[in-house]
């Protein structure tokens, strides 16, 4: 694997120093591209290190200039030239071997971590230099579909990001209508399961006496929300998302309510893809509320289930389903067709659909084994248990296609969530209410509903 | 090497989740530090991360009712069950060998972490965690002289730490008379360099117009500065700290100042040895003051020289030293005597003494070839140059306990910085003023003089 | 005059104590309104002097559950009943005159103090009263159309907000994206010059670069903005308000612009009418932007011209008007019609309306003796002076409804402006530019065009 | 009485003006004091309001840079020249006699407001003005006593600060060892009852668990606290105060205390003299700790007796006392010699010094008819009951040389504290526990203690 051309840099380096520092600045402006690499290997050779911020920001801000193409490149630079350095290996590894202990392993450790690492570390020497990171990798995330060897660049992002972004730096800050609108534009952008419309909607979430949204802070990422989630305060626990959105509701006391209901939880920044916020965000909210309001009795979710159409289509679609019979298929069939959001939703389809959902939880597998719907993944995983599934809870488009309506609510029951947590962990144990248990168990069929008619 | 027996722990776990909460904090409290270790396992498992963070809290709070030889004995636990895991290492290295490329490669660096980092990672999820692992560290320390090996886990603690206290988590805040005073006593209390003496001193020190003080704080430790700097706003280099020191002068207007002095800079935490803060502290504090005050031209600092006394006695305790003759030994004798503070500074001793200060920093090397003086090693480092030597410019006890009086200036040029940093560290070059590099080849000595003298 | 029966509350006093705090309290908020002049009699009495602020909170609290035809009767009963105090004036006038002196002068003065302002003090002496009486005083001003012996009480409401809004208690704070929303929407809520539609149209004025606004706050009224101007920073002086609003237009860079165009100003609170905030206001804000960007030269205003059209209206009702002909008047029946918006602006009809518009500022006067335009009152009082007048410079429906389209720029030349301010004060002396004295003088009148057109 | 002659000012300000800011200015620095009359005139006269700020920063600026002799003039100059105008007045006193209604009485009322109050809110344009108003009231104050016709600027100055300083534009806030030093180094200063001895000794009253202290700011004046109170949490009524200074206790858990003493409070800025706090000040500290607390039961104080001894020497002095008899006053003469402080404290002399103080608090007063401890009045005033009164509570040498040593406690029953207030104000009733009653009944003489053992 050929290294990079040390003495061509070393010569541009000293012309470079003998200009000084705007001409190194205006050629990686320049959007060439060409110098980044100097920068990077500068940076990375420590004999910078006196000027090791200026150098960092100066990277930054190059990267910054690249184009789309320009930045893919700069990836496969690091991807070719900053991964492990193999001769230093391989010395490690003899050393290692001839002499297995705590101290040879740690060397080895030390010799396999792909320079990469460092050069991040240094980069984030630079102010404001954490942000352009958080910002570079989720430019990386966009190449990895195309060229998924620089998922090995991306593990080193993820190894920094998630050390630096490690729940005891996080601030948690509530988000109300005097928080500044520099953050409250970015609650509207971010939303990702109920659309926040206007500032108006954004205002009749945030602003009345007994709704609540919480953020977590970082702060390098002084203005930028990680992760949030909005919550009702209610007097039981919702059955759909309509009345919770209701522009023209009248608000009620919050020292009445008995219930908080986490309705929406979005993560914000793609570029922390995979370092996970919410299980923290959900249990300190629940605590702070606690504290706040003892009234407070039950903390569910409102949660949609993105994943059970195109589950239930597909189940559909194969000759024979392990979740239901042909003559229940027949009847799913009304679902192709919107007159079914009118009937009875104590009727046969409702009866059939719930019984289907049940199992969709309890029973329904993907192929890596795991629960189907990801956001079930994310509460049982949690210790959260489920407690309820409502139908024609949100009939708004998004809902109807991702789960014909559906939605559940999770119960976080702070006294039993470890177990449930420790159970679903090990065992993939899935901690339901009876009443969804009774679901799984019942279902009003065409022949009973005819037996029954024929009485 | 045996490993953790993780049956017994998965029998007392499960009682002590039977249990609760209470049980297992009460055991760790009370001392006997028996428990910590499961807590370790559990939170190392993974099987509690419903509860990661109360786990995190718990061991840190019994790590912290542990006694000095319990606190030693869990460094020792920590280093003979938690480093690198041998079995996994074998099998990596196995894969490495026989597929020698970057995805194997970062295998074998993921399974040579010691077990230690990740631990430490998990700790840092509860709330104030960093800074009682930054407390932890400064226990380790105190143990790595009686047992060398438990370096292995400080390296963890320095790893980690290091990458949390990146100079872009750092915020540089001024210290003044409206700093609260719960900072304020620690800059007493951290003050290294010129101890404060009282609380009128530290006004003295921070509140007139032409002194300023600066630190960089951690956003995870909010009241702890991590190191800071004092400096005088001067209207020409200062040659004694007496002056500066002074309670009762008359402060001038800082409009007028032409130079910046850095009088003092003290570390503040044991627990963050080895990471360096200062030159980024210097850097940066003279930008900030570039900013403000247009006129100020010169940035240097007044500094002790600490190993100055100790060198030249043991350069007088031999035979034959390489930096002044036997006659010059003789003079040196006076030095026994405190009469000769009362004599004149241009005289022959002091001109002794200061041709050999000179030779001091441009020749002397330690064993390992290092400039002696620890505090020249890190402005020489930073690219600073050596600008003036003086003598009697600390006749403090300190002051003369270490250096027979003698304190220098260094320069921070901006604009030649990285140059003498560079040649600095590839070739050891001590970058001097003309001043001290005449002062090397010229001695007053009595020959000298009487020939002088004679003619 | 009938006094106030006290032996009757003196009598329900004693009750009331009694039954203590919550009775009083539960009465007045059942809006029978009747209880309110206890409260208000034991507030003044002193006797509740120990529970003075709970005292002033529940008459705050009483009077905020009136309705408005009580609020109306509250305010009649303060002027019955707490007005001047004729018997200890009498004595008062008595004693001055047997000895006219300093001693007495103050006597009467003090004598003569309506007990409003008494009482006003200490309702003021409830946290968050500032406000209130703030909104009480907004109240009072819709009822003295109906009833201008409220006018009285009216005097005491401003006598004494317009001490505690002294200028010196002001706060001037930049308004941008960072802001808090609860001040934002009044920011959009109080815009009286160029409404606001939207949030996305308030971004446009407050985040670009070159957009500031600033507004005055008062410490005991947190979260609303008193007076408040919105500035443009451009290359030149702007003569009309769409480019300025544009929603697409690109900004430019701050430090590039030569003039600060304050394009609105909009006072918030009703209920400190007559207390003045925009010389100040004006004058600040120019301060300050002229520290932050010394590259500013010209500080003016674009401001609409509110009186012009009725003015021009009437006078072409008259008979004869001293400002034009017969003929004129022809040409501007051409204004009745909205074809004439799509007309040459260097034509006749704008030669003419300028003409006119020079003379409405230069020489027409109110009955009073006073320059008709209100805005031009302020801005000429302030010391600015009449800089340009435009054509068509404002085409919304606002902009021609009140003025045909055009809008001025008054100009704060800040080394003139005291001169300025003083000979208008003086002697009515309007300043304006030698382009609008040149306005005055010349107008292309059909014949003068055709004589031209002849040669 | 001759006004101002302005036609010189008039040839003055025209050469001024033309001069412009500097000359005005310089003059003024230079300390003649001469050109201070004009500045007051052009504030007043209005002309100036374009400039008002800059004109009234002038004249604070100018005030402040005159001795103590030209400041005393310069009050004198404001009281010939500033009062109220005789007339105006003489000619709404006309109008009013001829008209006596509201309308004429409000015209008489603004007639005869003093000029000076006008000037001292156009003085408060300026920023920072209140604080300069402040210290140049205090200055007034020291002039008062040999100057007492100087009162009624004094009145002015009250007048317009009292309203300023109206209790709805208080902030409360904490001090403890988080506060800024400027501050705490003001609570050092102001300490006027038991004096802070150094920082340590404050960090002993506002760091610990047990310990509180609350001062009141005003916004204009940001870093001077108004008032301030000591409180210590404690487990019963303290009966001395050497217990709570003391530096060498342990404090104890906050939550566990069931009483709040209030053992210090300090007004701090001479210049608001007469504008009362305290009352305030006490009430909401009691009902800010009830929220925080709700285990505090009893708020007490702990206060000083500072005029008992001034007042039994005089008793002693006098030929037959009300108080006691020629005999008590025998015993009493101990009280002259040291050694009493070793006795025993259930002696005879302390029995008879606890009923003659009783009596002091309940029977003695001052030729004004007043309770003769101003301490007592303030605590009474406020509704306060006395509870407690204490021998040797306070040995230190201010204790002994105000109140040979006593202290005492008054009670703040929230649930009583108007009732008391009100007989206190309208009957004059001193409201005393059962135990200080019986103080008042019983003591141990000589006499009586023979004759007790003789039967």
């Amino acid at each position: 694997m050929p290294r990079f051309n040390l003495s061509f840099f070393q010569d541009l380096l000293s012309t470079i120093s003998e200009q000084g520092h705007r001409l190194v600045f205006q050629n990686v402006v320049s959007g060439s591209g060409q110098l980044v690499p100097e920068l990077v290997e500068r940076l990375l050779s420590g004999q910078g290190e006196a000027s090791g911020i200026a150098l960092a920001r100066e990277l930054l801000n190059g990267y910054a200039s690249l184009d789309q193409n320009e930045k893919r490149e700069f990836f496969e630079f690091l991807l070719n030239n900053y991964g492990p350095d193999h001769d230093a290996i391989a010395s490690a590894v003899q050393k290692y071997q001839s002499q297995p202990e705590d101290e040879t392993a740690i060397q080895l450790f030390e010799a396999s971590e792909p320079r990469r690492q460092e050069l991040l570390r240094r980069l984030n020497l630079a102010s404001g230099a954490t942000a352009s990171l958080v910002a570079m990798r989720s430019d990386l995330i966009t190449f990895l579909k195309d060229n998924p060897a620089l998922k090995a660049v991306d593990r080193d992002f993820y190894h920094l990001l998630s050390s630096w972004f490690n729940r005891g730096f996080l601030v948690l800050r509530r988000i109300d209508w005097n928080t500044p609108a520099i953050i409250l534009e970015k609650i509207i952008q971010y939303e990702a399961v109920h659309a926040i419309k206007s500032w108006e909607d954004l205002r009749n979430r945030i602003e009345p006496k007994d709704r609540r949204c919480y953020a977590f802070f970082h702060p390098a990422l002084a203005d930028e929300p990680l992760i949030f989630v909005e919550v009702a305060l209610t007097g039981s626990t919702p059955d759909g998302i309509a009345l919770i959105l209701d522009m023209q509701r009248t608000p009620s006391l919050e020292t009445d309510a008995t219930t908080a209901a986490f309705y929406s939880i979005s993560n914000c920044q793609v570029g922390l893809k995979g370092i996970s916020f919410g299980s923290f965000l959900i249990k300190q909210v629940a605590e702070e509320l606690k504290r706040d309001l003892p009234g407070l009795k039950d903390f569910v979710t409102l949660s949609p289930v993105p994943g059970f159409k195109k589950w239930l289509d597909q189940e559909r679609g194969l000759k024979k389903s392990e979740f239901f019979t042909s003559a229940d298929n027949e009847l799913l069939s009304q679902l192709e067709n919107e007159s079914w959001l009118d009937e009875d939703a104590n009727g046969e389809l409702s009866s059939l659909v719930l019984n289907i959902a049940s199992r969709y939880f309890l029973e329904a597998r993907d192929p890596r084994g795991r629960l189907v719907d990801p956001v079930a993944r994310f509460h049982l995983g949690n210790g959260a248990q489920l407690e309820h599934i409502h139908w024609q809870a949100d009939c708004s488009f998004a809902g109807l296609s991702q789960s014909y309506g559906l939605m559940v609510n999770y119960l976080y029951d702070l006294a039993v969530i470890e177990r449930n947590h420790e159970s679903f962990m090990s065992k993939g144990l899935v901690v339901a209410s009876a009443e969804v248990e009774k679901l799984k168990k019942t279902k009003k069929t065409k022949q009973r509903n005819r037996s029954e008619r024929d009485v």
